[in-house]
């Protein structure tokens, strides 16, 4: 009986997600059709699309439906940034050094892969060891040089670490500026209780299948006024920003599957998985003294073992926790960053560690033999052996960040899958440190 | 009992495609995870793009999964001209008049809404009445300055007026001068015989929802050695030049259709409904003798009634019909432009007609409430009460350009739903025609 440790990578469809979706796939219609068909498909579009506003307090038009979260991402970064730097006067993009490749690799494209008239100032925002961002950096490089900047963009939860950031901090210092934020929320919906419009940030991506919605759906969801010069062109269906003919199944189906995931928040399933990772990450530390257990975790940067906070008194993380965190390093002293109220440190559903000595692809493989479908971090990169850029931007070293491995639960893991992990986990690093530090060859790439 | 006369929009996923879409979509796994889940994901995932690849004449490699066509046209447009254009050095590119949407805006957003220094300069290739391409005019566009040309795009059929295009004898005439060939063949797929490698084309898009696959599932297949500049960037899934999470479940449904789509053209399904097809206009033809029926079909331009070849002893066209037509106006006398074997001059499934007088959307609302599902033209633009750019580049008046309507047969079309069409016709025809041609406000617009 295997067990699935890697719902950060996508995430197995609910059998009511599913039902849903049949039954829409079973209709015929383009809802830019003007017959019958057409207009009870365009009925449904705009029911799914209430939906999912309302799931993550946003208002319908606000929605722009997307292939997924790398084709909000981009819409995001390219599309603003066209509209706001015509003319080449506001050249400069912020974001965090911890951003998903959709958003980096896009940043980096508009950095180097344009002509050079065209090129984007790319400015990487600092994070402190724990992936968190360093908002006094920040401050200062939006203060720097705010008319030359067309938008900032800070992950809402990073995929690897899960750290939960403070976008509303960010989005208060960007709006003195007039800057535009964008934030990818595609790890945290379901996870962190999203609400747009008090969050404040102009625009927000989501993914379907990262909450048991289908593959190939997702959203921005884009304050109203804002217009980004599209990436698809086209027949303009959604708000002329976006072309492509709408995906009423696909798009419902995501709405059902976001208000099961925004429900798992009240419903007690998030606090759930989080009583269950940090069972996970209680056991590693029991079994695996040297084992680092990166992001915020019951205190900043935490190492696994004695002095390191764990074992403590403080209730574990959890989706009802408000947590309050004092100034880690890279924040002025005596400055302490709250999330708002609700919000969790970190996901409740992510745990990642670092095992010194083994190579993280090696740990995948033995963990893989034994039943347990883990990742070393994104699954977008993963085949790749090389660092996490993550980690790294974290401070950790190379090995480090190639000796990681994410564990992410989800609402149907058991205690029964976590136990039988812990189990076998202590024999499995052993076995991994023997084979030591070499690069692995990913077997699909061969 | 409505009737379904608009799959050129979409069409209705068959039982057998659906039930394999629903088999893949209760598999969980990433395709670019390392485990056992993401590894068979990827094995599906292979071949899945195997069985697209054989359906349409191409090598695995060879295809790129997109969101759509949509997708697909604008990374062959802008990342082809982006990859060819570096330094400016081939500003140049060539579209057909008659282009989809998702050609045309992306080409104009190329011309107009980007940069001084990046526009690129579009030359728009003209079309004869029945809007086959002047391959005359071609030839002489890409011989003008080829070195400064980075591509030309001609749809494989056009979406409105059906008709199939000389695509082998462009390829011929533009690798004459190294320029690269796209083809939009989002409508061909299972009404025209493709085979990538013997058509010769460099980049061609496909959608799978046009042939009862999935919307938001499609793919570019593009010639090895071709690397467009992406333009959605991240975790680079799709040989670098396409980013987004692997659809395992939308390929493999994909695939399926394709296959049953592209079997059609051998078992007399395709054959089968252009009969149903030449009935119809037949009908209308005999019942609404002003009726002017566009694209090619038993005659280059033909109009209904009396001397205009219609009810003669030639043979409908077909998809079995290896057609051979005498040059149109565009085309030098005496050069005959033969499609390769097999290949139908019109699209099996496509009727597209003139009612002089009458609104579209007047005829469209009247064929909605007596129960039939029509279109204007294109669905990507219904809604918006404008004349077809499409039949305006065919040479057609604004007022016969905005007096049209398409009926779009499927497999499942019958010539019982057929002889219904026919008989309430004609009263439709009057009635709209009372009307006369204000400009009707589409409901969902309102």
């Amino acid at each position: 009986m295997r067990a699935y440790f890697d719902h950060a990578a996508t995430s197995p469809m609910p059998e009511h997600v599913l039902n849903t979706y049949v039954r829409e796939l079973r209709e015929c219609g383009n809802p830019s059709s003007l017959h019958a068909e057409g207009q009870e498909a365009r009925m449904r579009m705009e029911s799914a699309r209430a939906r999912l506003a309302a799931a993550v307090g946003a208002q319908p038009a606000e929605v722009v439906f997307t292939a997924g979260g790398t084709e909000a991402d981009n819409l995001a970064l390219q599309g603003l940034h066209a509209a706001r730097n015509r003319e080449a006067v506001r050249p400069r993009i912020l974001v965090s050094g911890i951003e998903h490749h959709a958003v980096l690799e896009t940043a980096e494209h508009m950095e180097c892969g344009v002509p050079e008239s065209q090129r984007a100032e790319l400015v990487v925002l600092p994070v402190d060891r724990t992936g968190f961002l360093d908002l006094a950096a920040a401050e200062a490089a939006l203060a720097e040089a705010p008319e030359r900047t067309s938008l900032v963009s800070v992950m809402l939860a990073n995929n690897e670490v899960g750290t939960v950031q403070p976008v509303h901090e960010l989005v208060r210092l960007a709006h003195a500026h007039g800057i535009p934020v964008h934030t990818d929320a595609v790890q945290a919906l379901g996870q962190v209780p999203l609400d747009f419009a008090a969050l404040g940030v102009d625009a927000m991506s989501l993914s379907a299948h990262k909450v048991g919605g289908p593959v190939g759906t997702g959203a921005l969801v884009l304050a109203r006024g804002l217009s980004p010069v599209p990436v698809l062109h086209g027949g303009g269906q959604e708000r002329g920003v976006r072309s492509g003919t709408l995906d009423v199944a696909g798009a419902t189906a995501f709405a059902v599957a976001a208000e099961t995931a925004v429900a798992h928040l009240r419903d007690g399933t998030a606090a759930r998985m989080a009583q269950l990772r940090d069972r996970l990450l209680d056991g590693i530390a029991a079994t695996v003294p040297d084992a680092v257990i990166t992001g915020r975790w019951r205190g900043a940067g935490a190492v696994a073992g004695a002095g390191s906070g764990l074992g403590t008194e403080r209730p574990a993380v959890s989706a009802a926790d408000s947590a309050v965190e004092s100034g880690s390093a890279g924040l002025p002293e005596g400055r302490p960053v709250c999330l708002p109220e609700g919000w969790p440190t970190r996901l409740p559903a992510n745990a990642h560690v670092i095992f010194p000595g083994c190579e993280g692809d090696s740990l995948l493989y033995l963990l893989d033999m034994e039943g347990f479908a883990t990742s070393t971090g994104s699954a977008c990169q993963a085949g790749v052996s090389r660092p996490s850029h993550v980690l790294l931007a974290c401070g950790f070293s190379e090995d480090d960040a190639r000796s990681t491995q994410r564990f992410s639960l989800g609402p149907e893991t058991t205690q029964e899958e976590v136990d039988r992990l812990l189990a076998v986990l202590p024999e499995v690093v052993t076995r991994a440190r023997k084979a030591g530090m070499v690069s692995a060859t990913p077997r699909w790439a061969e």
